[in-house]
């Protein structure tokens, strides 16, 4: 950590010679590697964007300048260049967020995770400082090749090109590959301007002799020969769509070659008007094992051994490998299962469908309101698709489940992967939304499994329903223990009964409806309260909305109603009940347990639902209380 | 009526003669004017598609091939030429629905009034038909220049590239506006598309001669001395952007020329592959009073004189107004406001800000997700926007109101207009979502302003929000009678009060809450209630979330509390107090009247409400039951 240790801030960087930026490089590189493998987090992205980041730093001035990383999980370096050097404890609570933060440092300024956004702040910052009269500072938007393939972008590109004079840099970071090889138009597109080997021709044109080599002669013997705009005009030449779009473009440059990039970052600059520079990187840049991984595992790791890339902790099957092997049998059953997913083959678990039918499974790219009404219009044509997502990122396609699946009645399976607290990713992961969001679209039907098991049997069942969507969602990371039922009331799950512990008890003073993966939250919340004398029943309705008649029966023979879940309370399935029990005249009090509606601090998923107070523990307390005081 | 009349499906045009269609286009002209002219309705931008749309189903055979339209109130030529010949009773209840309609037609696929859809959908079904054999039913989607400056069309448009084999035809229907004229980079390519003569005069390559003038020998000698994929090809030259996508591009064409319309449609049909069509289209085409309007009102109107095309009835002053002027008093008080909107600057009321300060406001295309991004970053810059849309597009925008604006506490305002029940635009464009979505929300306050005074004043408060996003809604049409506070109990307004009748009860029998516009009707409630005996207190909250300690603690003195909102009931404002009043430990029943979870067949405003029971009449008989059994 020799050089490392001494920059505190990108004004540190400039005073650095040329050799002492190569060994800042090595250096931070090797830190990356040995840190990371030990907390986990994301490798390949960060090692990839080395040298662009300290070229941006180099040549903008944070936080005068504002840099805005798309997709955050690639500011890992930006961190360390901006005085965080201590990795120990990143995305663990107390420890650095693995996104951009505010909280962290006046540099960051995007916290967000959700890809794609990038290019809509910049534009309204760079917009707000052109009105403020502050069009001498810069905005700087990092955006993935991935990324580009969401509409969003496409939104902000638009309204980009019809704004020229925006003191504004886009620097499109192409690795080739978002999560997985990016596929489509745009990917293409750029892989011919990357062959296209004219433009790099033009651009090593005196880049290193003039401007680099020699950096305090060079620029104004530079400017004074070409004039500024002149001199990127000379280089840029006609280049398809983004000049169709009205967008000066420029490159693509070596995003390893430090002075490359400084210097196309400097002519950007300079411009004082909208530039693109296509940078070309390579994920995982510097770490054999990274590079030659096909499957892009090192997008984002667990902890690894360092030299190898090799997993150290083999965690156990995980939820998704219940759903990923469950649709693989159904494929084979039914021809007219489809999968598609958003740029997250690997991650949901469609790559052995995807494998055995490569015809039958779409990738669109980070396009979930694509994805969503695609399958829509699969399902109209006859087949059955599957749409593969985080829980999070449904977010982005509400209206298109709403309008296009809901609305026309179409028959589309949604599995929401990384449901409920997902903790170390920070606030905008978790899939603490998704009931809510899903709980208002009419005729939807909603699965919550509480293990490997239920998943399966979940997504027989959804896949069956051809007369509007369902939806099955369930949390990361290794799936839960079996739990059994005791036996099963009409369509509900009864998982522990009124005689488990031998009472007798004519009703359930208290009757625990577990949702999904809360199961056993919920049954530790029943023994307590067992253990204190109550009548306590706990079930699990499997499917929890449109909240059953079972379900309602159940409650009409309780006397209080707890509802655990891990999504927001507000507009939560203990809402619904609530509100179903109402409908049937009901006055059993419904009391809901859930994510409280604020943004959750990374940390452990445990530490989180810790400090949301969903354990057995603050659970039954708070039930004694209202226990007693009704 | 002579030729509309005979023509009872797509099949019947095909044995037309030139004259006759001709002839036909003149009368479903002449019928549309004077229909729409009574009823109201989107007149302009059928009028641009009378020849496309009879080009479309002379040359595919729907439904076997499957017409996509966009934003689907382009749709009405297209049921006149599918057997629907009575508009009479357009977009009323039990008439002919304003959108196409699967209930209607079989020729009818896709009912969604929200833009940018048709692309997803048509490369669904084209897929679907694909994997099922069916390769030979061929997708049309017809999309406007407008609506693919959406991101959603984007996304699919990056997706259809890289699968050219798809059996699609996509229409382009570029009439130079969308709602407003479109701006951005698309629009600018578009017009140098258009402009580029070269097409067109390769275009003209013998296709009246070929094609149509001798359909019949036409085409084999056509196929025969160029091949069809060789044909197209000829036609096709490097067309920057879409072909960077890997896009097959044919036109431009006349879109008022139904034999070249014709010649287009079937070669791209016979291409067997992806084709893009870009057609030119006049707006209002053959009407005059249309053509010229500037404002571009004839997108929809209401009641007119067919001749002058002037409104016969003068609606009193809008709820939109309110808000226009008060928005535009703002601005010139600060100069940090800022306004956006997405293709709707005429209908939201931001024209008047923008005429006044041009550089102020941004109208960013039909692009929610964008403007809402690009609001947060204009907040980081320092500046306070003003974001109007529709309340239901704001559906299309929840990720990034959750992320990027209340995530990273911007203070932006967002104004959603045509909150509620809107009636004649059917289900998909109410507003009946928009409370639960945005209640969902972590830091964000939500107002429902009851009438002109209180959008003023609402507006005045949001504006001063700064460290989070402030929601303002209200419904579409003429503003409500000014409804005077008795007095003001904190931040909550009492409508009625206890003495309102003479009466002295201790505490009220009934709390009722009125949420924004239904003051009308909840007052009505109270004086029902009131003249069967019970205490009745009718209050407003003003701001609706979060629910105030001021509005728990007037719930703590009464003994029952009815809500009154114009929601859907699941996650609505009524829910929100519910929850409030638990958590606050009281035992009050809380009852929710609002809109159930279903989707809203088309009707007039007052008949939708009755017809889902919110009217002072069933809400008190309701409540009157639950009071009695409670």
């Amino acid at each position: 950590m020799g050089l490392l240790n001494s920059i505190n801030g990108p004004a540190d960087l400039r005073s650095l010679s040329t050799r002492q930026l190569e060994s800042l490089a090595a250096e931070i590189r090797d830190y990356l590697i040995s840190s990371v493998s030990r907390t986990g987090g994301h490798l390949g992205p960060n090692l990839g964007v080395v040298e662009l980041t300290m070229a941006i730093h180099r040549v903008f001035e944070s936080p005068s300048d504002t840099v805005v990383f798309d997709t955050g999980h690639q500011s890992y370096v930006h961190k360390l260049l901006t005085g965080r050097h201590d990795f120990s404890a990143l995305r663990k609570e107390g420890g650095l967020s693995g996104y951009p933060s505010r909280g962290e440092s006046e540099h960051d300024v995007v916290e967000n995770s959700h890809a794609s956004t990038s290019l809509s702040w910049a534009t309204g910052i760079a917009t707000g400082r052109m009105l403020r009269g502050e069009d001498d500072r810069h905005t700087v938007a990092v955006i993935g090749d991935g990324a580009l393939t969401g509409g969003m972008a496409w939104e902000a590109l638009n309204n980009i090109a019809a704004s020229p004079d925006l003191p504004l840099v886009i620097v499109v970071n192409d690795n080739e590959r978002s999560y997985a090889p990016t596929t489509g138009g745009m990917a293409e597109y750029l892989g011919r301007l990357r062959a296209d080997r004219r433009y790099e021709d033009v651009l090593t044109w005196g880049k290193r002799q003039l401007l680099y080599r020699t950096p305090v002669l060079g620029r104004p013997m530079y400017e004074t020969l070409h004039g500024v705009k002149k001199g990127l005009k000379d280089i840029v030449s006609p280049q398809g769509m983004f000049e169709d779009l009205g967008l000066k473009y420029l490159g693509p440059v070596d995003g390893h070659d430090l002075p490359a990039l400084e210097t196309a970052l400097r002519r950007a600059r300079d411009f004082r008007g909208v530039v693109l520079v296509h940078v070309l990187t390579e994920k995982g840049h510097g770490y054999e094992p990274a590079t030659t991984d096909e499957a892009d595992r090192f997008h984002a790791v667990g902890v690894i051994n360092p030299e190898t890339g090799l997993p150290l902790e083999l965690s156990g099957r995980a939820w998704t490998d219940e759903f990923s092997d469950e649709l693989l049998a159904l494929a084979d059953e039914r021809e007219d299962i489809v999968g598609l997913t958003a740029s997250m083959l690997l991650p949901v678990g469609l790559r052995p469908f995807a494998e055995r039918y490569p015809q039958r499974v779409f990738d669109v790219g980070i396009a979930e309101q694509h994805a969503v009404t695609m399958a829509a219009g699969l399902s109209f044509a006859g087949l059955h698709p599957v749409v593969a997502v985080y829980a999070t990122f449904l977010n982005r396609a509400f209206d298109q489940l709403l309008m296009d699946c809901a609305m026309h009645r179409q028959g589309v399976t949604f599995v929401l992967d990384r449901a409920g607290v997902t903790g170390s990713d920070g606030a905008s992961h978790n899939g603490m939304w998704d009931m809510s969001v899903v709980g208002i679209v009419p005729g939807l039907r909603l699965a919550a499994p509480r293990d490997g098991a239920q998943v399966r049997q979940a997504l027989r069942e959804a896949v069956r329903v051809e007369d509007g969507p369902t939806v099955l969602r369930f949390p990361k990371g290794t799936v839960s223990e079996p739990v059994e039922a005791v036996r099963r009331q009409g369509t509900v799950d009864v998982l522990r009964d009124l005689d488990a512990d031998g009472e007798s008890h004519p009703s359930p003073d208290v009757l625990i409806v577990s949702v999904g993966a809360m199961a056993e939250v919920a049954l530790g919340v029943g023994d307590k309260l067992a253990s204190a004398g109550a009548g306590v029943q706990v079930v699990d309705p499997r499917w929890v909305l449109p909240v059953s008649a079972d379900l309602v029966d159940l409650v009409r023979r309780s006397r209080h109603v707890v509802v655990v879940e891990d999504n927001i309370v507000d507009g939560g399935i203990g809402e619904a009940i609530g509100k179903a029990v109402r409908e049937a005249d009901l006055l059993q009090p419904v009391w809901c347990y859930g994510i409280p509606k604020e943004f959750l601090a990374h940390g452990s998923r445990g530490q989180v639902m810790e400090r949301v107070g969903l354990t057995p523990d603050v659970i039954a307390t708070s039930v004694t209380r209202h226990l007693a005081s009704d």
